[in-house]
């Protein structure tokens, strides 16, 4: 039982964690085969290439579907919680990727199952998750949760230009230039106001022309917003987690994450290590 | 009477505010009737949806218009000063809100009157206006003050460009290729500088292609500007900027951010730098 | 004689500045004119308005030569060293705004005065020298000046990527996709690079599809480097003129631009105030 | 033989360093002969140019390889180690830059030795390396670097979006609405991303369309990330960052910027406010 129980400990260490040798090597198995059976996914969609190698890319998906149910087998075994880690994102993740496997025996060529093949790619970010990017993902994070309520905003402000243009240029344009419909307007306007512009729907009559060239400044100009917002933000998260603590003597209100003393003017930040005991402090800095 | 008076500025704290929990009810019932009222216009002006339900939906229009009239009636009755109410901004707006639906009764089919119902959309900012997203509505409203001035320079500068680009255009590629007049040729130009180019009109000559090459190249890169701009005035925007604290000796009264000493006359800001303990820690300094 | 030369000065005044009520008027009707000048050519270069007022707009134009044909002549008259005026840059912009009636009279329907007639347009800026718009116009110059020798390196890296790029899509797709050679390739991988997209020349080739979108995610990407460069300088510009001088104790090396001392160690940052005299100083600062 | 290394040590000044006259205008001549080989290229692709003029071109690509073949040489007789030049990055594209000349004897017309003669465009930046662009150069470098890791997370889930809505925009809209294939559908999504909008392939169901939008807002607002992370960055490279200072007490040795006083012990980080001079001033600011 015991050296059973070292056993399972030591293949959680493999299976779930990246500090060891071990670890690493089987995140890398895993990445590739990911990969390989997302690009076999890919490649089956093209027609000319499945006609000849089809049946050997559904004996390739056998495989992938085997290796991944190992896995998963592997990972709620090794697991200290199973029930807990088979209802987590990546648990649910890590089923999509055999389901598509099982259920072709019943649906043959179900063309919806492609999708939650291709979700398998969102595997990609376990591993990623386990790594030195961790730290770089996280300011970009913290940047997103920080400019919210900001980008919050500013969608709803789009979200109104585009419906209100949407609308102004169906009744403007109307069905003979395809503007069949206030959802088909919206559509143009969102293709226009993004900078887009595929250019299969297209104003023609000088007013549609006049308004569009105002939504088209207009989604150039505010382009800016989104970029001025996150750029503020990832600054701001760049620059290390501040101290937000009013200095009692100059009231400055940011300061490094283990001040002690105000960077200004040099007076204690909190109440025990000031007025009095200051003098005797430097001396025991010293004798420290 | 009393409890008339009573009543009605219970009405008005349920009906303007959102602090109490009635208040901020009714903004939610609010919200979701704007939202399927413009759900239902969308919806109308698709044929073959307008073919099977159009009697449903004009049964719905009728319903909505009820619903606002009766919101706008309570406003008004709520309302301190009906008439400031009356002819403010979004008293205006509730007023149209109803419009379309009365108008309706003498022009059937009137596609303008689309318009007036999509902006009833504008109303979800009349609920925004009492949120926690105020806040950063104001972030964003100051960044946007701010760069006004440099905005209007940005913009001009820009219509000057498409105006001599779209001429330019006009007399190199002519009406053979679309450009049939010095209207479509400053279209074409704003199509191109925002980077949209939905490829209705493009230029053929050679020549007409080497001055697109350059409008592209500007407009990729002047779309620098206003991002710059709006990122430098949201960046000061969300950061107090100068240190406002009067100098004791020369009174001098703004000073960098982490200024400890004046620049002006070179003595401490704060008291602890000047203060009596100052001369023991100063011996202290030295001796270790 | 003295009477004249005052009355010259006078004119001086309200042709060439803008203090005066007299001279902000004389900018206002000047200005009114020229977008009244720029209109009509725009609105004459429209086919089925031509047939109908083109009689009309050659009678205005001739109108407009004249206004502008006295305004140089004031101009010219006016100023006081009249051969500087005329050679200077908005003194031959000045002189372009006469010239396309004069020509007209020679060449009846010269296409290429048209250009000269837009760049009018031009004139506007100098009516913008005047105004208070000048200084957020000097802020974005400043910034574009700073910014200049990176935007040159910048530029250069995307003629290169965008020559070597147009070369390899006219050898992968070929004419019979539309590369009919070289400047066509470069002039698509613009067209792409900048994310206009026209969608005239398209890749049809899967290998020429695959390098389209590794130009689109570049294009993408490198959009950061221009808006950062600008953003970066233009946050510098507006945080007004600093002293650039190394603090000979701390070695702090920016500081507001008046420093005499430095404002985080508090010692001159010339060698007059400094040392000797220091002490003295306090008390002479309050004396004088 | 010693005047013989003076005059090869000369030559190696002249053709490695552009801090002689010399050096310097060899690397001018240099850049005119690059430039107008490139420009010989690209007008040797223009169909109806290499009918009249192919002979004469084909003479002057002898001449330019001629010219590179001669300083290809200079080069390796004056390098002090010709072996390493030769495989140094520089070597290789100097050697590629006579290639195409020479292989032309045996492959006549072999198109794909244009790709070879427009990389020569490459070695623009070897004489830009000598040049004062090169510490603007370094500031972009630096900052790419700085932001390779969060430029390469922004890559990997831009990877991931562009797959996973490829698939679905194959499965929704199918081989009839030109989604043939995966690759396709993702060729799509890199083009709607992006905002370069071709227009080749477009979605034609409402479900694609709605999907669509969403691929464009998207699209739109991640654009801020990079823009973001290349502008944090490059405002960091810019501005020296923390103050490297041994605290005289506590030998902390970075602090914030503008820091006067350490903000772990709180002592005096320069001299001035910790000196002598400091008692007399201390009483003098209080006095006032």
């Amino acid at each position: 039982m015991d050296s059973n129980t070292g056993w399972r400990e030591q293949l959680r260490i493999i299976v779930f964690q990246s500090d060891t040798t071990a670890g690493r090597r089987f995140d890398k198995i895993l990445l590739v085969t990911i990969f390989f059976s997302l690009f076999i996914v890919v490649l089956d969609s093209i027609e000319s290439v499945h006609k000849d190698f089809g049946w050997l890319f559904t004996y390739l998906e056998w495989g992938f579907t085997a290796i991944f149910a190992v896995e998963y087998a592997l990972r709620l075994y090794a697991s200290p919680k199973p029930l807990k880690y088979a209802f987590s994102f990546y648990g649910l993740i890590d089923l999509l990727a055999i389901l598509p496997g099982v259920l072709a025996i019943y649906y043959a060529d179900a063309q919806y199952l492609l999708i939650v093949r291709v979700v398998r790619m969102l595997r990609i970010f376990r591993v990623l998750k386990l790594s030195p990017y961790l730290k770089q993902a996280n300011y970009l994070l913290s940047a997103l949760r920080g400019s919210r309520q900001k980008i919050t905003v500013f969608l709803l402000t789009v979200s109104t230009l585009v419906t209100v243009f949407g609308t102004l240029m169906y009744v403007i344009e109307g069905p003979e230039h395809g503007f069949t419909s206030i959802p088909k307007g919206i559509y143009w306007a969102i293709v226009t106001l993004t900078t887009v512009g595929f250019g299969d729907i297209v104003p023609k009559t000088p007013l549609g022309q006049i308004l569009s060239s105002l939504v088209m400044i207009l989604g150039y100009s505010i382009i800016a917003v989104p970029t001025g917002i996150f750029t503020a933000e990832l600054a701001n998260a760049m620059r290390g987690q501040q101290l937000q603590h009013d200095c009692p003597v100059c009231a400055k209100d940011t300061h490094e994450q283990a001040a002690a003393f105000c960077s200004r003017c040099g007076n204690a930040l909190f109440a025990k290590a000031g007025s009095g005991e200051d003098q005797q402090r430097g001396k025991a800095d010293i004798s420290t």
